[in-house]
């Protein structure tokens, strides 16, 4: 299994294997706009250190969600340092769903990771900069940077959750009430909003992996964070990456990832490819049917698990 | 123990005796403007259908805070009937804090009971009326009834209150995700905050307590609200009105009775007495301290139990 | 509605009223001989002072359960005080289910009433006695002095619970761990089930009834426990005697009272009537169906809230 | 930083460095055994491919307590497969600690993870044999072909942890209510607290730690179980092998490890090393607070992370 001719093969009859699992999930009910998406559509994508492999709905353009979590910490973690960005937020998985609030009341008084809602929400407040557009701009200049090309968001899906996400805004509260959202609230939310509606394809999800598995260096050879915090982000996206069913795909897939209810999964093989996979409808813990099924099986192909 | 002047002798020493308790609690921290009360004061006062006794420091005023409760309970009772307001509340006692928002989440999927900040905010989104004044009005009006006097806030508190209430409005958010907060948010919120910051002193208390005492009808004889509605919010004022504490005050005094953090106690000896105390700190469950000894040595003495 | 004559004419209507509820309800699982009940039946009884009224399957036998949990806490308080029971459990309802283990983790390190599971096995280590059947006996004694007849248990109950009672099991060994249980776990274990496995019917469940409305005294006029126990004991019936329903009971019968899951409800009303349902039939709280309508029914015909 | 006597030089460096922090720790309290240890002790050990590096108390005895958890796992997945394994325990670390009953009432009806006592003891209830000393000897061989010498358990802590560890009986009682513990109770409690009394010394766990750096090869070259097995387990010591702190410590040191409150730490450096740690005086978390220091300060070092 050692060409680009394999490599492509092998991408088309696992999605041609994996489609079928769609059936097996739902598309997400509490973000109204994201419930248009077509639940058949299903893409993977492979990026190498020179090529490009791709098979099924990989141009088919969907938001970040919560994928962008790990480009605003990156940022975080850049601009403001290690310790300032976990001093408001912790390590640790909890096995709880992504947008849970109890851990706040119970637990040490910070959200427990930066990979649910409460420990990104807390994350966007560090990023810098005088307005939510020069905040944004750094976040959409990193993604711009690894892509090569400008970044747009989706206006409706943008609008839709900012209009609904009751959820996120008492989540936003009660980090305020904890100390561990610095500024405006309405603003850091605004943020997360931006960046959950940024809009990208398959194919630029494995660019990105690509990205991490180069510990930070984009497709023009150009650095664009320190090695250091790709891998602080990485080990995140091992252990808490999959919301709740982190534990379970670290055992099938083996990998850093990231999905998002939009159903991308973005994934990366340290010092080989990066590797996404696209696909609606989610699983009860919010991860993408297919996008889970041709990872695990890619995995067990090409040998992906870090472990 | 049948004459007044034994209740004015009983008060009198029953204020002497506890007044010391006060050094084993504390001001509430997270309410900037209560950290300014005085913690040794100490007033207690009970009215009969005829006289008003008090003792200590009974005329010195205080927000109503949690009591408040009660009232906008009465209200959207009253306004819109038992179903439709719990429809969107529980009765419930919890075993959790006041302000706890956990139960929100792994519930009913609605506040448990209307004696906790979360259920009380849900029940202010149900008074009516077209704007914030006019359904604080209603909640003013009935507490005009009763004490045959204008009502004001302190306008301090309810600033105080409405720029740091970070955790009620997370609650207040929370509630809209689960379908249980009626219209505006901030609106709803801002007539909580104002319920909360009405300014009473102890011997209003123990007026207000008669109120409950004989079912509703003021110290003119005019009935103000149903019996039922009343029924109703005695029997909460019972099982949850002393927050986290209500089993044991059950056990110990065993009187309808609610609490505020400003250091109220409104009490309700059906039938015979409204008994009221005073004193601001709290212990850690947020109930006075020393309002509670003084009613625990009264019930004692006056065989207050209704159990 | 004072003569005899009409009580028992509206015991019958009660009854005829509310016995197709039982529908809505279920036989409880986990406890396999239980689920021998035939779930149709129904039954009330109303004590007087001087009368025994009664409708339905009043004279089926069942097993006390849950019920009997005010008799372990009467003797306990009786012979070992307050403060010695109350250092072991606390006084607050939980809004949990009764087999909760949660509030004994996160909680104040002891049961959080005497009420549920956990409470009432640390309840039952307190009783005195140098063996199991010497404690059973103080139990049964208070009973067979209550009711002026033998008491019985059901053996294939006795043994049923005795062999597949885990979840008792695991809250006895965490009692143990936190120091709230006395003694030698699987001896209290076994008095708790035996307490549980006592034979009553329903016109014996309103003699008990008025035995707590006359604060302690047998139908012969002897009494048998401290005015002061029973006020206690009562007063937990409220706050936590309908399991986490016991805010809504409050609310719509208003009454001291008792459920068990073989579907008898104690009640009392005090000063006046003991009253008493069965109906196996349980909600899913593990309260009878049948028994909640009629109590319902009952209250708002008799007037019998205490509130 | 490649030869051995670098290698030598290092671990002395880090002993020294190290060893003053078991002030910042303490001395497990609820095994009344281990607290006879001396919290100053601290060692660490490194296994290459040919060579045994060590430094400080590297030759103390210890008992593995949690460390074993690794071992059963590895023969039931063996013995069982991890289908069967997976079907009463999961695979999500839980943020809470280790000794938590929480989830197991209000997750999936199933321990969540093998690493957290009640999953562990799931694991145990899995291993096959007619006796308990048949199934300890199935752990037992397994660790004998590891370090190629017998295996002996330090019988006080044994006996101390039988008659003491409530906790765990209540977490094995609710694991059988909720069908995740296979036999009898009391034989799989015995296995359990067998294995957690097994004696090794800091350089046994280095040795160890190869064996799973090679993927279940042992020093003479032979394979003891199967390379997925051990990828399965060291997935679980990096998600949740040092107990609430797996997931900063994934980030600081970034190795599969397994940590016992007796004071070691078991590591693996993927196709490197293996590397062991040793030091009594635990932070709030159960975790070695010199064994952590040393594995971090190793990992910044040599570049230990897997991320």
């Amino acid at each position: 299994m050692s060409t680009g001719r394999d490599y492509a093969a092998l991408l088309k009859e696992v999605v041609d294997e994996c489609r079928p699992y769609a059936e097996r999930g739902q598309l997400p009910s509490y973000i109204p706009e994201l419930r248009k998406a077509n639940p058949k559509l299903a893409g993977i994508a492979l990026q190498t250190s020179t090529e490009l492999y791709e098979a099924g709905d990989t141009r088919v353009e969907f938001t970040l969600q919560s994928i962008s979590k790990v480009f605003s910490l990156l940022v975080a973690i850049e601009e403001r340092g290690p310790e300032a960005v976990f001093a408001k937020v912790g390590a640790e998985p909890t096995g709880d769903p992504f947008n849970s609030i109890v851990k706040l009341e119970t637990a040490e008084k910070k959200p427990p990771n930066p990979m649910i809602n409460a420990g990104a929400i807390a994350v966007c407040s560090l990023i810098p900069g005088a307005t939510v557009e020069e905040r944004f701009g750094r976040i959409a200049g990193l993604l711009e940077g690894i892509l090569d090309r400008p970044i747009t968001i989706d206006e409706a899906v943008y609008k839709s959750e900012r209009d609904t996400a009751f959820r996120n805004r008492a989540l936003a509260w009660f980090l305020k009430e904890i100390n561990c959202l610095e500024g405006d609230v309405e603003e850091v939310l605004d943020l997360y909003f931006r960046q959950c509606s940024i809009l990208v394809n398959c194919a630029d999800l494995a660019r990105i992996g690509m990205f991490f598995a180069t510990k930070g260096i984009n497709g023009a050879g150009t650095p664009l964070v320190s090695a250091r915090a790709v891998r602080l982000v990485s080990t995140f996206m091992v252990t808490c990456g999959m919301y709740n069913g982190s534990g379970e795909f670290a055992i099938q897939v083996g990998i850093p990832a990231k999905s998002g209810v939009s159903g991308g999964i973005l994934g990366v093989v340290p010092g080989r490819f990066g590797v996404a996979t696209f696909g609606p409808a989610l699983d009860r813990k919010g991860n993408s049917v297919v996008g889970i099924s041709m990872l695990k099986r890619l995995s067990d192909l090409l040998d992906f698990s870090i472990f």
